[in-house]
């Protein structure tokens, strides 16, 4: 009986030219990167949940697959809590390890685990899948790429410029207009403190980031339903309703928290940010959005988010500073500061707008008509030859009719078919088809291998 | 509170020296792929658990990594069924997905979910990692990658052949010296057939399987624990102890099984690839072998591993052909063939025998040591020139103490080192320091991206 053959919902199989797209845009971050001074590390699929959760919110823990323990792991579960049936606290007991979220949070597990092989300040850049129990949706996946680069071991802003810098080559090299949005946790919590609810700064961010997605009303919905007393709310009011460049931003915001002095050291830092900035000619806008506020708990410093110019969609690359992450896994004080591009997003805006390079089609540059076992003999000694020379090249793996050789040539966008049968074998030549032009002609074994070289 | 901050049994990070290494044994096998006119796809981590179990046997369906269901799992299970806590049947319950255990099987459900798309024979590689629920153990890990390459849709034995001179130039190239071991499973049958034990075929190929890592008498136990007569055993026997040469084997398989239709085309498969490959100057020892059986389910006819020569180590490629593969999954008739590359293995392999080549460190070509915000944003300029010229290069992020950043160059082992202090910057010159020679000389710009490049 047929099984079904689906693939889990939300996740992609990549076709040969997909591939070939995909590698055009790890290839490109993988140069910049490596031109900056990052160097590459992998790490596992699977982290352990100790590692994994309470790092991403509560709603992160939410999206983490969990991986069943082995062998019969209910033998270990107490009786009681088993009939219980509670799904969250079952899982505690008989999943020790998930899928990892993102590239950050196992980035500084490696850091705390390799601290006696490694020498901060450490530049590493990390390209691998990752995976969020998320709903499926246009653009949204359970099984995607993030291309990281994070700096850890050093306070210094020049790694915030570096980032940037490293943000506009990427997209100036892949052709796609970009407007970089900063901000800072400080300032955040800044004005937290100044409206009175310094405890609530994770809740206050995580709201205002919302704005882009659910709308103003709906932000201050959500700050109601989080307990911050509406007087709080008010006075959040003129930051929420932001106008002007990010000069202007600065100045306004300079008044409002004055008092505050964590806000006034994020100010410091952004301005500093804009400062140095000034000096380069960057294809990116970069402006000061006061709503960004990135979901993830870890940041404590510059938060960065990268959106396409004058489209609609969700970010293509964003990060920040975390000033303790390496902390929860026993290496304090080490700040770290990363961004992490959304290889698949990227993918889907290079498509929408049609930018990938015409050179994306990999195939075989050559393929030998099969005529039968004497001339495949023949034909597999010329294929050494070819392929010594480095050419990519085939032979149809059966003598089957030629009109079906030839549409597999053509389906697979070979451009080059030799027919070698009883009399090119006698005169030791190669017929050698072009299957743009349809041009036929006969050629020696060099001669071939120097026309498709 | 610290956490422990360990990676998951079996697990493991790779190093920027690492990364830089498995790459080199990565592209060698992409390359020689290609050169073959294979082209890559890849295929999600996660399959259902309907595509992954009954493929690989029941000791396979246990090394399964099950990804527990998400949100409140357990309401849609049966309380009853809880209650009895019995550990398989409810993963079968509260799991739907699992951890891909090879690369074949998913490359089966890819032609037949795309079977639209491609045309058959399709010729397909594939390098990406799996997971097995194994004992850790050297040389044995629970995530590791294959480096698949599959023809599906031809029964023509030249895909075999091809296969070998892909094993060939791979270990030739990588500078291994290896045998190939081949036997073909219809042999396997003809030989059940004959000892009147036709449905046990699959039990005498896993126990004899083994004779490598268990020895002969545990194959022999293992044989009369599946059930298996003694009079069936000791018809066996000459077969586990086989000696002599491919030829002379055949010729004593011959005889022995020439009753059975199915074994002796197995034979005449063998015969054909053996008389086929004289022709060829092989690096490796292809030799046939009637104790190689391969433990997975789906492989129909030929059948291959390779070790390394003189060497006791785990097979470091293995693969055979596979009749209907796809038929499970609704797409019948479909036959392929393929095989596998253990990177892992390959890469202990070549540590072992010092065999990496030596340009196996990548590092960032040039460092400018920072002597202050000044010095610092006039370096930056200069930097984008040079990384402009396709020179990878970075600056210290902080105005360090010197000595620290010479030891932060030094442990990166970054070749040249820039000094560009007061002096300099009013010179618009740079000092430049060899790191391996200690020499330093004032050179201009251009002077320096002419050297370096």
């Amino acid at each position: 009986m047929a099984q079904k053959s689906g693939i889990p919902k939300g996740t992609r199989d990549f076709s040969p030219t997909q591939m070939v797209r995909r590698n055009y845009i790890f290839d490109t971050i993988k140069n910049i990167f490596q031109r900056y001074g990052y160097l590459p590390i992998e790490t596992p699929a699977m982290e352990t949940l100790d590692t994994l959760l309470g790092k991403y919110g509560e709603e992160g823990d939410k999206l983490l697959f969990r991986i069943l323990n082995s062998g019969d792991y209910l033998s270990k579960v107490d009786e009681n809590l088993i009939k219980k049936t509670e799904s969250v606290r079952l899982s505690g007991e008989i999943c020790e390890k998930g899928l990892r979220y993102d590239l950050t949070v196992p980035f500084a597990r490696f850091v705390v685990q390799h601290r006696n092989d490694i020498r901060l300040p450490f530049k590493r850049y990390q390209i691998q899948p990752v995976w969020r129990a998320d709903k499926p949706q246009k653009g949204r996946y359970r099984e995607f790429y993030q291309c990281d680069v994070d700096v850890i071991g050093s306070n210094a802003l020049l790694n915030e410029i570096e980032l940037i810098q490293i943000i506009d080559e990427v997209f100036k090299a892949l052709k796609i207009n970009t407007v970089t949005k900063i901000n800072n946790r400080k300032i955040l919590a800044g004005i937290a403190e100044i409206i009175k609810q310094p405890d609530k700064m994770l809740d206050i961010s995580i709201a205002i980031d919302k704005i882009d997605k659910i709308g103003k009303e709906k932000v201050l919905e959500e700050l109601k339903a989080k307990a911050i007393p509406d007087e709080a709310i008010e006075k959040l009011k003129p930051i929420l309703n932001f106008q002007g460049n990010s000069a202007e931003k600065i100045k306004v915001l300079k008044e409002t928290i004055s008092g505050s002095e964590i806000g006034m050291k994020g100010i410091e830092e952004v301005e500093y940010l804009f400062d140095y900035l000034s000096d380069f000619k960057l294809n990116t806008e970069v402006e000061l959005d006061l709503t960004l506020a990135r979901g993830l708990n870890y940041y404590t410093g510059a938060i960065f988010e990268v959106k396409v110019k004058d489209f609609q969609f969700g970010s293509i690359c964003g990060g920040g500073r975390y000033d303790d992450l390496t902390g929860i896994f026993g290496m304090k004080d080490i700040s770290g500061v990363g961004i992490s591009f959304g290889a698949d997003r990227i993918y889907d805006i290079l498509n929408e707008f049609a930018l990938f390079p015409a050179e994306t089609v990999i195939s075989t540059k050559l393929m030998f008509v099969n005529f039968g076992t004497k001339e495949e003999k023949h034909c597999i000694a010329l294929l050494q030859k070819i392929r010594e020379a480095g050419i990519n090249a085939e032979i149809y793996p059966e003598a089957a009719k030629m009109k079906k050789q030839m549409n597999y040539a053509n389906k697979k966008q070979v451009p080059f078919v030799a027919l070698v049968g009883k009399n090119e074998m006698e005169q030791s030549i190669i017929n050698l088809k072009d299957m743009n032009s349809g041009k036929q002609m006969n050629v020696t074994l060099d001669e071939l291998i120097c026309a498709l070289k």
